[in-house]
């Protein structure tokens, strides 16, 4: 058993660099920069649950910290640290080293520092806390978005939708179509330094990890506004503009989970400031709708402006 | 599995009291005080390893936050958040309210705000992240110890063990026995409040989780020093004083785990300021050896000063 956890140690064990105390102690230590807010979020993935046992474990390592750092993203937060806590069945040398190169080459794009963990004998399951900076008066919290202000997303969604669909043979995907979503799925791209751009900016954000309009719809609650998108501005993964059965396109854009991108609110006022910003990373940002006064309730509308019932059955479907 | 999760968010949403943002967001926020380090750690609770399925859910949910409160004890930090990833096989109300009244009389009992978490459907795992603040100065690392300090241990050890043992049917404890093992072992007290008043006097601490020797070995290591301990010194549990069987009590004071009690040094100037700590939180502590110069080895010693061969191997046979 010993040799199980000196294993784990050799691979997630490094020196601080930025903490004043690492891995190694009872706790780790940090100093954190003046007049910054500390944030904080935590994830637990689960095999059979968040991914399949034949999970490429590098591209799990990548994964299982760009899920955090997606949360810091949506916060507005520059990373700073993660503490990896690891539930493994047995030791197994090749996995636990291509899990780490996939976890540090996440870690290292985005100057994230691992400063503590556990590690357990059990059934797989990997749980991270991530620890970021934000300044006070910049946070974008999921309750301030006023009536009027525009509702942008980043890239587009429906990818990694597709892509489970594909696993779970309900549809079939070929060619750049299937690498495309798969790379959505196993490999999404938090989007950190859009977050960190949008202080001062966008008012509110939020992450698209359990479906847009059930995102939303949490962005909707926590502010007291209404959000009316329109269905036909909705950004979708490529392979789904071809994708003949109407439902599973809608299901995918609009309610599909994991793709990690990032809805955000922002005065009209900001609109250009906006544009340049996705123009210099090189990342689409679209406008999907309005926030509006009244109940806080998601509408998807179609060109007419007429609620869409297609979307409304998929909202309560995912069951937010 | 709406309501699973609607259940979860009833019994663990409380509002933000001192945290700037608390459960609900992508992210918790807080302003950590001036001129204090951050200080986190994480531990993962697995049933059937760390805890089994019988287990009462209330001692659970205060025993999960308490050995992640006794990690920061041992760092001299005062508690302040906490996080919680739950992974449960199925939603059961009666479970997750007692667990949920666990542990927040844990977090109640130390100031310990709930700010974040997550919840999925899994085999029972608990991860909790803890988070407190240290003056930069007085925290008490492993590494600090210098030659010539003696060696403090609070409470005593021993009870855990022998109610594991119990319940293994190694042995059978009874009456008031029992009774005082089986709480040591499913409801360890964190020494948060003698953490936090050894700032300034010691000059390094751990909490005994995985045995006496093997603790006190990653002391040594971390500092350079040798730690001479001497076995009659050792407090150990009241149920183990009457315990005919020598190997199995040994076992149990040095090499059992699950103890949460604190070892630190200091140096010998410090020894009555320690003793008024001691009589003011009405916790016994004992001064069980002494920092030596040399190899990084943790030697237990009879009455006569000569290393013991039985500590040895229990040292040995718990892999430190």
């Amino acid at each position: 058993m010993a040799s199980e956890f000196d294993l784990i140690r050799r691979y997630f064990t490094r020196p601080a660099v930025n903490a004043v105390l690492g891995v190694g102690d009872d706790c780790a230590l940090w100093s954190p920069a003046p007049g910054m807010l500390q944030a904080v979020s935590t994830d637990m993935l689960i095999e059979g649950r968040h991914f399949l046992a034949a999970t490429d474990p590098e591209k799990l390592g990548r994964k299982s910290l760009a899920v955090n750092l997606s949360d810091l993203a949506a916060m507005g937060a520059d990373p700073r640290y993660a503490l990896l806590a690891i539930a493994l069945p047995a030791p197994d040398e090749h996995w636990i080293a291509a899990f780490a190169r996939g976890f540090f080459a996440q870690a290292g794009r985005h100057g994230v520092e691992l400063i503590g963990g556990d590690t357990t004998r059990g059934p797989l399951a990997i749980s991270i806390t991530v620890i970021g900076e934000v300044p006070q008066a910049h946070a974008l919290r999921r309750g301030a978005v006023l009536a009027g202000d525009e509702v942008w997303l980043s890239g587009d969604t429906g990818g990694a939708a597709l892509a489970l669909a594909h696993q779970q043979g309900r549809i079939h995907l070929g060619g750049d179509d299937l690498v495309g979503c798969l790379a959505r799925l196993d490999d999404p791209e938090p989007r950190v330094e859009l977050g960190r751009r949008l202080r001062g900016i966008a008012r509110a954000a939020i992450d698209i990890s359990d479906g847009l309009l059930a995102d939303l719809g949490h962005v909707a609650e926590n502010s007291g506004v209404g959000i009316d998108i329109t269905a036909e501005r909705l950004p979708m993964a490529p392979a789904l503009r071809a994708c003949a059965d109407a439902d599973l396109r809608w299901e995918c854009v609009a309610a599909g989970g994991d793709d990690y991108e990032l809805a955000f609110t922002a005065p009209p006022a900001c609109h250009a400031a906006i544009e340049r910003i996705g123009a210099e990373l090189g990342l689409a940002l679209t406008v999907i709708g309005t926030a509006v006064p009244g109940a806080p309730r998601v509408t998807l509308r179609d060109v007419r402006g007429q609620p869409m019932q297609l979307a409304r059955s998929g909202f309560d479907h995912f069951g937010a």
